[in-house]
């Protein structure tokens, strides 16, 4: 094989309860890229569509992951990386994710896939450090790995695959007002109760739960978020309607997508996460917020290969 | 039915990352007791076998459970309990747990079970909070379930059963020091970092995929707590050389059983768990300190009924 054309998931992090741990893949929002191998050594970045990101290799998310891959292999040769962006930057579903797991997914496909999901993991969450300041696993896991997963720890790095139910669905809107990574870290308190932590802890614990009971009802009542998002909604306008709305129109829960400005609802089934996306659209239609919305099965499998 | 006899089993709560969320049943250490129907009405603790506690129904944890749950039925006559207590109070493996959990287990029996494991949790808690000083449910709910639970939430009490993998097996040390649960709730501080809690949750999480997953190497990775061990450990003479020597031992993992003094070590296989006894053992038989080790498969069903 001499090139190859990857679908890059969007995918939900933190899932309201799991805060930098806990993520979740998308399935009809994503990226593409086409991968080729070269006859020139290193990562050449050749075209970027739909986005205005630098083609220096070390100043791309997608170039720095590649890098830190080939790294860890000999390999003489190099490879070109073609990205058709669609999901925009800083919308909060995991962008600068999607383009490091899509690199070294693809780049894996080419070389006979040497490695592991959990070494994939590794290469892209370096590429993810040079969009959000540090390196974090729960956008590039779940574009990896597909379905739910958990990043257990990142000392060493241990990140489990969870099963998902085959009929949950995700609604996302995404209000284009900008919120960086950074900022939205920023603003999180260094401490926080253990009161709440508790609270935390028991629906991380009751989410997992869910997931592996195929309970719709028990994810339901553990998608709460005592700690961050009573802090970082404020930064998202009408967040709490949207939040009314969805669960009025079915949804199992909602909360908000990584550190936003997106806003997911989990539903059962297509139907009921069609409502939800009406119901949202009502609020932002009567503001002045340019806005997306998309509905999409969970995604079991995570990047994969498109015909070329 | 006139008359059941109960056992009534020892019970590990927090198991190391989840404080307050998580407890787990053992099955060869527990209380014993007799209930038997009465046309006096009332609940009447006629007996205590081993332990020096108050027959005062209103004083005693048995007694307060078995009349939360009186109040929320009609029933003319009443209940006389005899209590045979094998579990040492302050232990913290659950003592007065077992006791509420077995009076209302059992008196639910001779009713012809009308409430549901979840009100007979919410009844025995009430029991509990006269020992502890705040209503818990970490040990009542896996003693009246069995297996490992998840206290999800308080507010509303959402307890969910957790499955356990058949060869986990749990050896509890009790050095015979005193620790009151008050005492060891008072030392926690109000306040932990978000980077330990979400440490944390992440080992919840992982710890609850591992029962689920029958994966005794992710349960033992996620059996650490970095936020209640840390400070509780101070008041347990030779803690760190129990966890040492547990895990040279084989255990998957080790932590403080409730609010201590017990110390608990879990491993795979009956054969591991008697290994691990026989190390920690030889720990305390060099010290003055009087000690007793149990060591117990995980009970899969809790509280049951003993042939009378």
């Amino acid at each position: 094989m001499k090139a190859v054309k990857i679908f890059c998931p969007g995918t939900i992090a933190n899932v309201s309860c799991g805060f930098d741990v806990l993520g979740l893949c998308l399935d009809s929002v994503g990226d593409e890229m086409i991968i080729r191998k070269s006859e020139i050594p290193g990562i050449h970045i050749t075209k970027i569509v739909g986005a205005d990101l630098p083609l220096a290799t070390q100043k791309n998310v997608a170039g720095v992951a590649a890098l830190a891959m080939l790294k860890e292999i000999t390999y003489e040769g190099g490879f070109e990386i073609e990205i058709y962006k669609k999901i925009k930057a800083g919308s909060g579903i995991g962008s600068s994710a999607a383009s490091a797991a899509g690199a070294v997914f693809g780049i894996n496909e080419l070389l006979g896939n040497p490695f592991t999901n959990a070494k994939l993991v590794e290469f892209a969450m370096q590429g993810e450090a040079l969009a959000s300041g540090a390196p974090h696993a729960d956008n590039v896991a779940p574009a990896l790995m597909g379905g739910a997963t958990l990043v257990r720890s990142y000392t060493p790095l241990d990140v489990i695959g969870l099963p998902t139910p085959s009929e949950l669905y995700a609604t996302v809107v995404h209000p284009q007002i900008e919120v960086k990574t950074a900022d939205s870290r920023a603003i999180l308190k260094h401490n926080v109760t253990l009161k709440k932590a508790i609270q935390q802890w028991g629906n991380v614990g009751g989410f997992v739960s869910g997931l592996f009971l195929n309970d719709y009802e028990l994810i339901s009542r553990s998608l709460e978020d005592v700690i961050v998002e009573p802090i970082r909604s404020v930064l998202i306008p009408y967040f709490k309607a949207v939040k009314t709305a969805s669960k009025d129109a079915g949804a199992l829960g909602s909360g908000i997508s990584g550190s936003g400005p997106s806003i997911f609802a989990l539903s059962k089934g297509a139907e009921t996460a069609n409502e939800v996306a009406d119901a949202i659209r009502k609020i932002y239609e009567h503001t002045e917020i340019p806005f997306d919305i998309h509905t999409s099965k969970v995604n079991p499998t995570g990047c994969k290969i498109l015909p070329l």
